[in-house]
């Protein structure tokens, strides 16, 4: 599924003021930063597994990482960091998760900050850490610092491209977008990386406890207090991360990390124009990578949302997608493009939702499936036309009340399972 | 998988005493009992869709339904019955799950029963119905009537055995399990027969809200009123079928109902000896058969219980293991036989329930695989060996309190995708 590559995806209640934004192909960094990505020896079929983002200037930071309470010993780390409001650089590994470490896990990870500060000539207190991969196994540190130390002397303003792919994991392509829109006449990029594929049903709070299988990695160059970074981003992540998932478990490493470092000289502030500007650039980068995990997610061949409206309140409608979003036997069905309504209505019934059964309504892109509670008789092959696509797109109406959200989702396919074996 | 013939399974905490109870092969039904199954037509494949229970005198009644919101019409029927404590007779039918159906749906729950009590003779009122398998469809209630009537005319002392096969659908084999015992001298039976496969992740309640995949009805020729029964059934589920889970998903037709018609004259009620031997062979009967259910789950090829220790509170315990049973990931592995130990620490650690994680422990059968949260270097294929076998045993000591539970899972396989994409 590449279908995200120019698309858009517009909820009616959502529109976006096409018109600031524009898209950067290929995707570049903002001012004042460098990026790089190599192999340094952790996964074994020699991929590349480590990356490097570099700020020029002190930049602010704001960042969330998983609520599971196994948290790596680098999520640890970086909350540090960012309750500090200023970083550096980011060093990130794939290979391993240097999760359930230890004592031992906790001085790797300040190594990896350490040896990135001494090459780059920085402060460690302002390097940033995160790893993705298998849990409860040690890094090879020395390999790492080795390759820490080659890596800061090749990073670059082009190095973006090979950062992208040195996080990924079972990812089958790196994930990279940038979009460039003024503030007060002058330019201002954002640019933002992320990995994902499995583990992921995100429950992530801003500067909140943490978990390793999702990292979003996002540049500005704009001037902006961690402060305000911190609140636009906790709402990005509501409208992205938070709304996806591919298998209901939660990892014990997901980070997203935000710097501005002020390259443009654009500052903006709660409440100003560039403000919304910014915001609405972040919520799209954010969900637009949040889209290209779902479409990437492990064994997936699908991209499903699943929006809900006519809730007794926002909580239900979300409670209501999330449900419909997890459910195993719905996934099969999706999977296999059989019309299976009727799980779709059961999990409705076990979100904890409140429901009238004779007032939902269904509808696969613009057929109508489910009227007052009750399968719609339709021609043969009319669903199944529905469900063929790559891309579906189901709505709920519960009839109720004004309550509304959205979940984006894959199928479930024995390929899941036969990525997971191992 | 077959290993649950003969074999007890014994929680090292739940001790039980072994003679009072007999185990009756091949199962037979309590005194004053009659079923049997047969072929209606709902099945296009032509197998059994049809099971009918009578008992020949009025017989108190417990039951219990999912909590789903989306209740089928036999659900909304039995529930009526259930309340008023008296019941003659069950008709179950498998190939439709009457859910999600209407009006039409409760006309036909009730035509259901309204035709068994004319062919049986007695009150519909205390008639109960019991529908499974697709959701969303209308019953083709002409031939199940015909059906009834023709099952009617030939229930008898030795059809549990057709009755049991009758109720199956994704099923791989009948469920079925009888138990003797005695109270005051009197010989007394206990007969349960149940179906399971998928959807099963069951929260139950009796007489509670209701849901479509899971079934157990019990029999009994004890003596008993309708509220000891309703306390014994509740007991009885919270340590059986509310400790499993195949899938996640919680469907719309659950129903477990139990009857005791008197016939052993035997009588007892809460606090006496008699008691105690009821609610222990109630306990066994649900408890094998809900593990019947799992070791018979969509795909499964190993039946893995999760007893969780040293947890600060009973509810942590339930919510850690009922986390490592529902994780698709860590499911996977079993499949695979892969020791991914971080994967089932990162499902403790998004299960809500307080952790330090460096007091985790954890066994595979006798191999400690996890020590003070770090796992245990072991020799080479010696956790595969454990992954190998068909039943595993894990345990998680917790390391924080007197909390304990225990919960019932398979490993998760392409198969359950290949079966469920239909």
């Amino acid at each position: 599924m590449t279908f995200f590559g120019n698309a858009i995806y517009i909820l009616p209640w959502l529109i976006i003021v096409e018109t600031k934004l524009t898209k950067l192909f290929p995707p570049q960094l903002p001012r004042g930063f460098i990026a790089g990505g190599g192999v340094c020896g952790i996964k074994k079929d020699g991929g590349p597994d480590l990356a490097l983002l570099y700020s020029e200037s002190e930049a602010a930071i704001a960042a969330s990482f998983t609520t599971n309470r196994v948290a790596a010993a680098p999520v640890k780390l970086s909350r540090e960091v960012a309750s500090g409001g200023r970083c550096r650089a980011v060093i990130a590994n794939s290979g391993g998760a240097n999760a359930a470490t230890g004592e031992r896990g906790d001085i790797d990870a300040r190594r990896m900050a350490a040896r990135a500060a001494e090459a780059l000539g920085i402060d460690p207190a302002l390097v940033a850490v995160a790893s993705t991969g298998r849990i409860g196994r040690f890094l090879p540190i020395e390999k790492i610092e080795r390759g820490i130390e080659e890596l800061a002397a090749v990073v670059r303003r082009g190095g973006n491209g090979s950062a992208a792919a040195a996080i990924m994991t079972t990812d089958t392509r790196p994930k990279e977008i940038a979009y460039q829109f003024e503030v007060e006449g002058r330019p201002v990029r954002i640019w933002g990386m992320a990995k994902g594929a499995g583990m992921i049903y995100l429950k992530m709070r801003v500067a909140g406890p943490p978990h390793a299988t999702m990292f979003c990695f996002l540049l500005t160059d704009l001037e902006a207090e961690a402060g305000f970074l911190r609140t636009a981003l906790a709402a990005a992540l509501e409208q992205s991360f938070n709304r996806i998932t591919v298998d209901a478990d939660t990892s014990t490493n997901d980070t997203v990390i935000l710097l501005a470092n002020g390259s443009s000289e654009a500052k903006v502030e709660a409440g100003t124009a560039g403000s919304a500007v910014f915001r609405e650039a972040l919520d799209r980068v954010t969900r637009e990578l949040a889209w290209m995990i779902v479409a990437d997610g492990e064994g997936a061949g699908k991209f499903v949302s699943i929006e809900v409206s006519g809730a007794a309140s926002d909580d239900d409608a979300r409670r209501s997608a999330a449900a419909v979003a997890n459910s195993p036997l719905f996934k099969c069905a999706l999977y296999g493009e059989t019309p299976n309504w009727g799980r779709l209505l059961a999990a409705l019934g076990y979100s904890g939702a409140e429901l009238a059964e004779d007032r939902i309504a269904v509808w696969a892109g613009d057929l109508q499936v489910v009227r007052s509670g009750l399968l719609v008789e339709l021609e043969p092959g009319r669903a199944e036309e529905e469900l063929g696509r790559e891309r579906i797109s189901l709505k709920v109406d519960l009839g109720l009340g004004e309550g509304r959200d959205v979940y984006y989702t894959c199928d479930f396919s024995p390929e899941y399972v036969a990525i997971n074996k191992e």
